[in-house]
This record gives C-alpha cells, structure tokens and sequence, in this order.
C-alpha cells in the first residue's frame, strides 16, 4: 500500500508510505493520496484529516527514478490530487515528520494547518534543477510569508530549518520531534470536537475566494514547468545528479 | 447612554458603556456605535476615532439574552455599523482593554491600528457556538495574520492571549494595561498632527481596494450564519450554555 | 555620473551617487536609475541586480530643492523608472545602507528581497509633508507587513528602525552595517548561480498577478498626489522646512 489510512474519533490520518524512497512521489502515489482525500471527503464521520509521512521523510517530491507503465497510466495524476486537496471541504493539518522536499514543501501552501518537527527541514529546489514552481506555491507562499521571503524560498531553492519556516510563516508551529503526532492530534482533536457543519461553512468562505486563483497559477506554473522540463538547463541539473557534483549553470 | 464620546484636541474616544453587561451588542448598542463612527465621519475637528470599553472587558459580543423590541427596531443594526466601520474615512484605532469575544474579536479587521492591554483576550468562538465566522473575519483575518492563522483562528475558537494576538498580526502592539490609554492616545497624536486630508486621502488608498471584498465577504457570511442559525448544533450549543455543561457535537 | 553600476560575475551593482545631496532624487537621476535598470533587463550576462546607495545616506528620497530643466526634460521620470522597475524580469535586491525617506523607503515593495544595515533608518514622511502614499505602497505595504502595520507607516510618517523593519516584514534581513554589502551578494551569488531562465519564469509567475493592481495603484496615488501638491497643507509644510520648525496642522 501506497499510503496507509487510520481513524482516531473523527480525525482521519493518512501517511506517505513509501519510506524506502523518502515517500517520493510517483504516478500510483498521487493516485493513492487523491483517493484517499475523496474518499474522507466523502465519509462523514471524517471531520479532520492529518496527513503525514511514514519513517524518516515526509516527502523527497517526484520521484525522478519513476518510469511511468503506459498500460497503466495514473488515474488522477498530480492535477487530479491538488483539485482533491484544494476542494477537501473539512480541516486538513499537516505533522511535517521530517524532509519535505518540492510538493513535500509546497503542499503546506494547501493546507489549512502545518506543524512541523524541529529537526525537519523543507526546500523548494525548482531553480536548482533548472525548473520553476508548482502546486500554486507562486500563489499560496506570497500569502503565507509576504512576498520577499517567498521570492527567496522560491528563487534560491535554499534549505529551511523549522524554526526559519516558523518565522517565515510556512509552518504554525514547530515541536520536539517526539510530539508532533501528539500535538498534531491535539489541535485536530479541538476541530473534531466541533459540529461539522460550521467547519465547512467556514473553511468554505475561507477557501473561496482563493481556490480560483490557486487553479489559475497551477496551470501557468505547469506550462513554466513543461516549457523547462527537458531543457539545457535541466538537462544539466539531471546529468550533474546522475554523476554526483554540482551543476553547472554558468551558461545558462 | 450605551455609548459615551469624548474628545481629546482632535481625537475622537469612543466607550462602549455596558460595563454590566461585559459591552455585549445589542440592537442598541450597534445602533449607537452606528451613530457615534457616522457623526466622527461628518465632523471636521475630528481627525482620529479610537474605540474601547468601559470596565473591565472590550466586548463579549453578541448579547445572547437580547430581546429586540419588535415596536421599538434597530435603525442601523449590525449592518449598518459594519457599513459604518468600513466607511469611516478617518483613522480607526482600538484599545482592546480587556476581553473581545465574537464581535469583539472581529472587529480588529476593521480597524486601521490595534492595541491591546496584556491581560485581555480574544476569541471568535463560532464554531463552538455552531454558527460561523462574521464582519468580514473570512477576509480580514487572512490578510492580518497570513492563512494558516486565520483559520486555526477562526476553526478552533480558541482564546488568544494578547502576546499571540501579536505574534499572528491581530494587532499592532502590546502595553501593560495601565498604559494602554496612554500608549493608544500617544499614537492617535501622532496621527491627529498630521493634516486631515493627508490621513483620508492615504487612507482611502489603503482601503479602496479591500471594501468590496469586505462587503462581499461580509453578505456571504451572513448567509452562512443565517443558514446555521436555529439548526441542531447551534441548538445544542445554547442547551448546553444555559445547562452549564460542556456542547457535545460528536453527532453533528 | 548620477549612478554607477560595476558587474561581479552574473551580479550588476547599481550606486545611487548623489552622496553630497544624500542620493536624493532629481529627474536626472530616475532617468539615469531607469537607463540602468533597462540596461541590466537587456544584457544577457546579467542574472541579478543588487541596488545600494553611495555615500551614509540609501536615498534621501525625492529632492525638494530641485528645479527642472524646462529645455532638457526628463526622459524617464518617475513614471518611467517605477514602469522599468516593476518590468525587470531578474532578482532585484536592495542593500539599504543608510537613511531611506520617500521612495527611499516605498522602493522596498519594488524589489524582490531587501537587506538592511542595523543602523539605517527608513521613513514615509507623506502625511507630514501634506502629501499621500506613492510607488505603489499603498498596495505593496500591505502585502509585506499585513495591513496594520502598513496603514501606521505610510499614515503616521513615523521613522522605522532597521529591527522593526524586519519585524513588520519590510526587509528581509538586518545585518551588521559593515557586512551588508558582503551579505547582500552573498545571497545575490546564491540566485545567480541557478539558470537564468528558471529565475525569470519563476519571478515572473510571482509578479505577474499583481503588477496590473501596482500599476493602477501607482496612477491612483500620483492623483491623490497631484491634487495635494501646492495645497495649504502641503505649503505649510515646506514653509516649515524653509523656517526650520515643525509645521503645524491643527488647521487642516
């Protein structure tokens, strides 16, 4: 199983669970988490889902080893698990276990609630492989942090420590390693005790007026993404990976 | 009188005076802050509003126990206050003496500047109350505190103390209580020196951009509320405040 | 020369040098900050730009004490260099090295990331000089600093330490006054060694949804400015300066 699901009352916790690739994501990831989010979408005796990573990681992001089955193509795919997560209708926290790399940063942007372990970092590396944002992060982290600390998390694809991402506004709080699920579960546990119907009313208003915005800048970054994908620069980023050193972008 | 004005050289206090009742809203109550913001608007020795409480709290909000006189309606009413508010083309400042719960927690969104005594607290408990947020909170708290805040905030209906409020952009500063007059006096000065049409003009840039999606933001929570409003959790919400016991909305 | 600019590597340094006038601003020098910054969107080697002041002073904002030359009119001018500023398709950082007043201070919400020396000050004098908000600010504050904040810089005209820029989220970082230019290319190096066309698709996606609202505001606030120019307010105020006491507004 991609993914692993339990209920606690009414919070639902779905975890990353391929920890043997830092919960990396490929197609049949995608397609297990969108899943997963319909169908505790759907079930009304789910009012919170916290999503988490199993092991170590959180997520090391796309898989970039992942070579797609033609015979089996992803049934949602990456557009089809951000239009799950932004029409989500109910609290979605997240507990930052550990790493976060690319969407393993960036889906905090999509979240309404992210506590993070002190130990974890996040890095948006987009410029450093020679592409550009995605998940609406252009949108979502201009809101979060102001626009100069998302021009920087964005542009400089640097390493954030929990504390920076605290300070930054990526992240509500950071814990002790030790007590992220239980303090995750904590502050899920004050939303589940409430009536659902006021949940969703108001996430909904929150959610609104936003939701057109994030599709908008989803499409344009996949278009920046597709425009650069396979380019001289990625290129380089990809060989350079491939043979251990720094790349090389002097040129570009 | 349920409100009481003063006037400082150009500054303008205004007390809301129901110390027995916390400065819970009634009918009245909206009505008369209606009538003190529209004459602040009209008269030109005003330059500065400042908003606070008499007693000991800010404001607890709506006054659940408040029978409207159907021979006897509110003129203005909670819209035309908030029409007031968002209208009034001076500077805007609280000092939130003590506790501010619905309304009174609200309100901060609408104010150009904040203060807060160090003891007092706020809390929008909507959810707890099986109703939803109100006065524009589903835009202004965003755009205060980033999104994730806001909707720990307005989802959780946890009390805030003051240094949190700060922390989350509520409001601008925290001062001892004793000083919180003073310190709020001393930045209404500030502003009261500069020339009128200076203050409305900046003003009026500041808050042109922001008044639709406030009045917007404002209609559609209406909505909601009027849409929960009388249902099964609020209903259980109001046994449970009159029973003096804990809500139990595991049902709902 | 009004400016200079000297290339490190793929980094552009551009100098404010009026350092006897403290680098404030004359016609001459927007032309010549726009002609540099056109320059440095042109040339292909250029992958970040970096703008400081010459001298103690950042910029002392708009020179009061400048007369146009009616045969040699500016080129550019404000409107030019604010257009060439919000269309630079690279990083732009500043290094705020000394005393920013005026646009010396609203060109923060031009750039991309700020750093800032720890004995700097910056200041929105335009309510105390009978004037309103420009460069946008009254859109590009709020962004930055959350709408509280921004209406008591740009209404209070109150000077800012660098602490509490970085507090309010004008600047990015505050650094030791003798490191800041190190530090500031430190960060620069950081940005320029990622491929040129990921930081321009990536900061265009980034500014892209709001350079039409900065346009508007920009026209918005020249009008407000325009009509308050010359007014008794405004004249008051330079007659002050001249006589070397605090003007007084209790009329206006």
């Amino acid at each position: 199983m991609l993914t692993t699901t339990e209920d606690r009352g009414a919070i639902r916790i779905l975890r990353f669970n391929r920890p043997g690739a830092l919960n990396a994501f490929n197609g049949a990831l995608f397609d297990a988490v969108a899943e997963d989010v319909i169908a505790a979408t759907e079930d009304d005796a789910v009012k919170v889902l916290v999503i988490t990573g199993e092991g170590r990681a959180f997520s090391a992001g796309m898989d970039l080893t992942d070579k797609p089955d033609p015979n089996n193509p992803p049934v949602h795919g990456f557009d089809g698990m951000f239009e799950a997560l932004i029409e989500f209708p109910k609290p979605l926290l997240l507990a930052i276990n550990g790493v976060g790399v690319g969407f393993g940063c960036t889906i905090t942007g999509l979240a309404d609630l992210v506590l993070m372990a002190e130990n974890a970092r996040l890095r948006c590396p987009f410029t450093a492989l020679g592409l550009t944002a995605e998940a609406a992060s252009t949108v979502t982290f201009p809101a979060m942090m102001g626009p100069q600390a998302a021009n920087w998390v964005l542009l400089s694809s640097a390493w954030l420590d929990a504390q920076t991402c605290k300070e930054l506004g990526m992240v509500f709080d950071v814990v002790p390693d030790e007590d992220l699920m239980q303090q995750t579960l904590q502050r899920a546990q004050v939303l589940a005790e409430k009536p659902l119907a006021s949940l969703i009313t108001t996430k909904e208003m929150l959610m609104a007026p936003r939701r057109e915005a994030l599709r908008e800048a989803h499409e344009i970054e996949s278009a920046g993404l597709g425009s650069l994908m396979g380019g001289p620069a990625n290129k380089e980023a990809v060989a350079a990976f491939t043979e251990g050193r720094e790349p090389d972008f002097s040129a570009f």
